[in-house]
């Protein structure tokens, strides 16, 4: 491996370079901006290895397959990864632009740095090496690149189900993953990830009357922030316990083996809480109860909230209408239709008929079998790149699309990359530290020549 | 009259052009938007009648005052009005620009038409109009024009103070008024309003974390918009009955006379439910205990909440921070410092000390002696105008600033004006009547002759 890491060295401007060049084209699927044009972006790159790739038109946007066949013919390996991001907003929390790539103080920060184009082009820029170093690849190599895994991936069933043979493989390194920040006492370890949460993202819609209306009205007009604000008070209670009827019928206990595994993990607490600016956890909750309810419980969170005016200053104004965006992250054996009736139920039974709840995307919880050969082998290789072993989780408390390849045919799949825990992923300033992104290539290096003769 | 009549309808073109001209110049306030350019427009339009408007600087926008000395220095008839609008958001419900003045069937659209530059410009054209057929005013006349009535007027009572002169007066004509729908089966009686309304406005904010921050940490790290949802879920019981600690605690239970006075108001419900696009009025109220919510019972209106992600499609986001803000309408005996410390005790009490409350603006209710010269006078002034008797209100169901002039200095005031129910103040497509507008003209140039021979 030493001459592939050593020509991934010299070639580090070279691929900071690219980072940036993908960074400064933003490609939000909210906001259908720039999908096509990052589209076109990546399938340019894939010439440069030689590969061909398809633009596989979906319902939405459109899905990007390439292949190449390695030395001999034998193990696959698939990456999965999406070239869509997350909208930018709030822009002015930005201090600087989040499609300007800036690099400050050794992290290229901007929408996307680190989800996903960070992970993302580490693992093309790890064959990049590859094929310059050793002229062929050690195994066959396919990826696949999605444009709307940010929206909730409504449309990567067509895919597998379009074509069931571009989704088999050996091994799936999926999307990408974190890493614990380095420290004075010592290298902050890769986290390799199992599995991921499910999500159910609905919107909450209310309408009662044809517009906005003078606040003098509020007196015999119904108000539709009051009325979801006195629904939503009816699914939670004030110990952050879900109070949906039946919401967690459906959840697995974790298993004495998904317990223990909490225990290797290293969380800094503090570190977490300065970082985030938090006064506490919820509950003042610490140590493997906090580790659980993080990794292995479901949630309800409210994503947003508009009624009304919400510029500055007074406004005196009864709102015609008003949505709540929630997310509900759902672990085994939850499914999003399931809880979305629910919701549906829970409301119906208590009056808030007329409450809309509309299902924007849902996405079933997955975990891959920690004993597979290609788990063991992406845990493995972490020591050498790192100097420190990964730990391991059984579940991510995020949320990709593993469940609409996997579940069905059968595959595992294995999460890491290029991030980390300040990362700030789907929020301002969202950033990657150079050092990690170089270091991810070499890991997806070190993979794709191990798991080749694994 | 007549002859002033005549002169008002061979004018009404002038008017009419003149009402667009101050509409095409926005003057927001609570964006600091157009108030000196408006303020300026205002001073050129005194000097034509003669008045040499002096601009009272306050800690906040300036107050414009102008008096005209009458024929024989008798009685003294004073004009309140604001030259600042409300915003015009949400732009995207306008059928024209708000600042546009485009008049379509019979109708002026803009931000400020009715509220409350028609009803301003009403009154100083019907002086332009007696002055031109008299050559003289019948009574003294004094002009105060505030901008910051539409923020909660704060430095008028700066205005009050330094000038105790300027505010004395025999009769305040305040600000403006409604008038009904004419309909099939007649013409829609002007409204003569005695008293109003107080408002407190306030901002509910908390902030949980330092950025808006991935959902998947919703699990442990608390939610500001479920913070305030479950902190105003107690604040609102499913009645619409307000559960502030307190909150009633001072509320004047109506007397027999303003209970009797409801019963001589034709409130239109059907066509009010069709024009607001109401399935029903809480609590599906209807006939005087509709009135009596109304007109004379408190609100706590939500008028606007801001959390996470509101923009198209999903994103899953853990606010940082929410704000929701929330205009309650007082009547006597409240008081907004009063409602503003009940507000911050409940919220103690209950454990929200996380949430901070920030006074936006307060205002106490105010009411008129109905049996004053100056209302009777009024009263008789409308049906000679409008060919109907007008309603008489005991209070709005709004709120001005009268209590900051009228209170201490024992004056009363009386609101009517050029708007009517469906003039859509403070909300899109505001409109004014130009028939009314032409109306509210002769009514305030009736009410100066009247009132000074009365």
């Amino acid at each position: 491996m030493k001459q592939v890491y050593d020509y991934i060295d010299a070639h580090r401007e070279e691929y900071i370079e690219l980072l940036q060049k993908f960074c400064r084209q933003p490609s939000v699927s909210a906001q259908n901006l720039g999908i096509r044009e990052m589209a076109g972006l990546l399938v340019d790159e894939l010439k440069t290895v030689g590969i061909d790739a398809e633009v596989c038109e979906t319902d939405g946007n459109p899905i990007l397959y390439g292949e190449l066949k390695g030395e001999n013919d034998g193990r696959t390996i698939s990456f999965y990864n999406h070239y869509d991001v997350q909208p930018a907003e709030p822009l002015e929390e930005w201090l600087s632009d989040p499609f300007g790539a800036e690099i400050r103080d050794g992290k290229l920060y901007a929408r996307g740095a680190t989800d996903n184009k960070g992970s993302l082009l580490s693992r093309l820029c790890a064959l990049k090496a590859i094929l310059a170093v050793n002229g062929k690849a050690p195994l066959n190599v396919k990826f696949i690149y999605e444009g709307e895994e940010e929206i909730g991936s409504p449309h990567l069933h067509q895919f597998a189900e379009q074509y069931p043979d571009r989704i088999k493989t050996d091994g799936f390194a999926w999307e990408g993953g974190s890493k614990q920040l380095d420290t004075p006492e010592g290298v902050g370890p890769l986290e390799v990830c199992l599995g991921v949460k499910g999500l159910l993202y609905i919107e909450l819609r209310c309408r009662t009357a044809v517009s906005d209306l003078h606040s003098a009205n509020a007196a015999v007009v119904k108000n539709p922030a009051w009325r979801l604000v006195q629904a939503l008070a009816t699914m939670k209670d004030a110990t952050d316990r879900i109070t949906i009827d039946g919401y967690y019928d459906t959840v697995r206990k974790p298993s004495e083996y998904e317990m223990k595994c909490l225990e290797t993990l290293r969380y800094p607490e503090e570190a977490a809480k300065e970082r985030m600016g938090l006064d506490g956890f919820i509950n003042d909750l610490t140590g493997i109860p906090l580790l659980e309810k993080f990794y292995y419980q479901p949630t309800a969170n409210i994503a947003g909230f508009k009624a009304g005016y919400i510029g500055e200053g007074a406004k005196t104004v009864l709102p015609g209408s008003a949505v709540v965006k929630m997310d509900l992250r759902l672990v085994p054996d939850q499914t999003p239709d399931d809880i979305l009736a629910k919701v549906r139920a829970h409301l119906d039974r208590r009056g808030f008929t007329d409450i809309e709840v509309v299902k924007i995307s849902g996405e079933p919880p997955f975990r891959a079998d920690p004993d597979c050969l290609f788990a063991q082998t992406v845990i493995r290789c972490a020591e050498p790149v790192y100097g420190v072993r990964p730990e391991v989780f059984i579940s991510s408390a995020g949320t990709t699309a593993m469940y609409q390849f996997c579940h069905d045919a059968g595959l595992d799949a294995v999460m890491f990359g290029a991030g980390n825990e300040a990362s700030n992923i789907h929020a301002p300033n969202e950033n990657i530290i150079i050092e990690d992104y170089i270091n991810a290539i070499k890991m997806a290096a070190t993979v794709m020549v191990e798991f080749a003769k694994a």
